[in-house]
């Protein structure tokens, strides 16, 4: 079928603190980008009165006729049918609110919820790094470590919106104690908290972001070294984990990004080794299991968000 | 679209040592089964006859006309789309023949190859214990253990056909070595191998069958004791296994299948514990998540096999 000629789509990426919407059409150019003001401290009304502002400035420009759908990225567990967040660490004004049914109402368009991580994943899929592919993993690695898993073209939810949790994954046996429950999560070791921790321990400093121990890494001193030990470690236990996504998915490509991507040249030869070492599957498929930067960005989500509006189908609304 | 009066399809399970075949209708009745008698000793054109001879025997019987098509389960890993075995520890004299084409050739009929853990994992959707839901993934507790993965009422099977490889996800960390080149598989250790291995070193015997260590789990003794003990150590490693793939999957069913099952009442106290301690998308979505046994027992392979020909594209024959 052939799309409207002008149609396009508006993703909307709502953040923790704050918003950026674009919209974008058929062909993954961006047609516009536009950026939220409101302090998330206002509160539900406020964050709902801000998307619905963005929303309308981009869609007046654009017009209504080739407005294919609206796609929100946001963190936590969606319901997707019913387009509320069930549960979310930085948006607990929301949990349990309509939001896609008030944003319709609204707005009166098409509106899709999804999770921030799945909706980077399909970014990266439609328009990024696995652009080539129809089945992929994406690691986002920030604060926590989160998950996207894209197959055949579309985004694993699960049952109850929590699929791709990947940061919770096992990566060290009886090791550090994690918010969930369990012990040595991928997240408790290979995220941007573990390499500041890892550094304190290390006496490298205190409170050091990952883009400081990154720094450091780059000294020919002794202090160089322990930089470099800490990253080393990260990329042992990221490479656990990706060793075990790779034998349970045999998936082409294994994305990672966020902030500390720089840091690749000094993480990635241990995680390599740990692939290599744990996964089978990776040494017999040498040459078709890609691990690989994401290359759209922060800029993922907004990608992914609106290309829900051309591949899910529209849900039954309440 | 309504399926032809009295169409059905035929499934084949080609196992290590002999082959099994079945015409199913459309409504899941099997219609007739037929058992292979050749030695597979006798290589590569006695089971390639062999297969033809049970094919046609049932097809004689029930018609070209109704015939949707041939699912061939093997173990080892399938190229889908090229209808070939790439590796099989128990048909090596398979690899790499062009079994599919070569079917289709000699029968004249629409011929899939599938590995034999996804056919199950199938037939357990179709018409076994993952009647109810689209997604579901399938452990096959063997002398080793496989998965099968079945997202949106279709087979991950990845860009190898190594999808579901899930005995080599790690359940103990430097635990016991495996062939894989890594260490702590989960079916080193929870497997009927991993059992017997136990048992001989708590001294219940030598080369004890997991039937026979389940026995003596029912005795009032220090032996049951010890024999319980296993069991519970089984339980706990299969139960971290099991939360990694419900904190990646989120699936509302996990299936175990195999000739363990009997021992359910000794493993799975231990396995749900697990469960409960290394997942908490377990924990928060109780009565959402579910850990059953399969229901079809090794006619599973059957029913997925046949099952294909109704869902799977017509691949390009080369």
């Amino acid at each position: 079928m052939m799309p409207l000629v002008n149609e396009y789509s508006i993703g909307l990426d709502l953040g923790g603190t704050n918003l950026r919407a674009a919209a974008i059409d058929r062909s993954g150019t961006i047609l516009d980008k536009v950026a939220g003001s409101t302090q998330f401290s206002a509160g539900r009304e406020a964050v709902m009165e801000e998307m619905v502002t963005a929303i309308s400035r981009i869609r007046d420009k654009h017009g209504v006729g080739g407005l294919a759908g609206i796609g929100i990225g946001v963190p936590g567990f969606i319901a997707f049918k019913e387009g509320v967040i069930r549960n979310s660490n930085n948006l607990p004004f929301l949990e349990n609110f309509p939001i896609r049914a008030e944003l319709q109402r609204r707005l009166a368009s098409f509106v899709i919820l999804e999770n921030d991580a799945n909706a980077a994943a399909l970014g990266e899929k439609w328009m990024g790094a696995g652009r080539d592919v129809d089945d992929l993993v994406l690691l986002t690695l920030g604060t926590g470590i989160g998950g996207g898993i894209i197959s055949g073209g579309r985004v694993i939810r699960g049952v109850t919106g929590m699929a791709g949790e990947l940061g919770h994954l096992i990566a060290v046996p009886n090791g550090n104690p994690c918010g969930c429950g369990s012990r040595g999560c991928v997240e408790k070791h290979a995220s941007a908290t573990a390499i500041t921790a890892m550094a304190r321990l290390l006496q490298l400093g205190e409170n050091l972001t990952s883009k400081e121990v990154y720094d450091l890494a780059g000294r020919a001193d002794e202090t160089g070294e322990k930089a470099r030990a800490v990253w080393s470690v990260m990329g042992d236990c990221l490479g656990v984990t990706l060793a075990l996504l790779i034998n349970t998915f045999n998936f082409p490509l294994y994305l990672l990004s966020g902030g500390m991507l720089p840091a690749w040249e000094f993480f990635a030869p241990a995680m390599l080794q740990a692939v290599a070492r744990h996964s089978a599957t990776y040494r017999l498929t040498h040459g078709a299991t890609h691990i690989q930067k994401a290359t759209l960005g922060n800029e993922a989500g907004l990608y992914g968000a609106a290309y829900l509006s051309w591949i899910e189908d529209r849900p039954v609304t309440a």
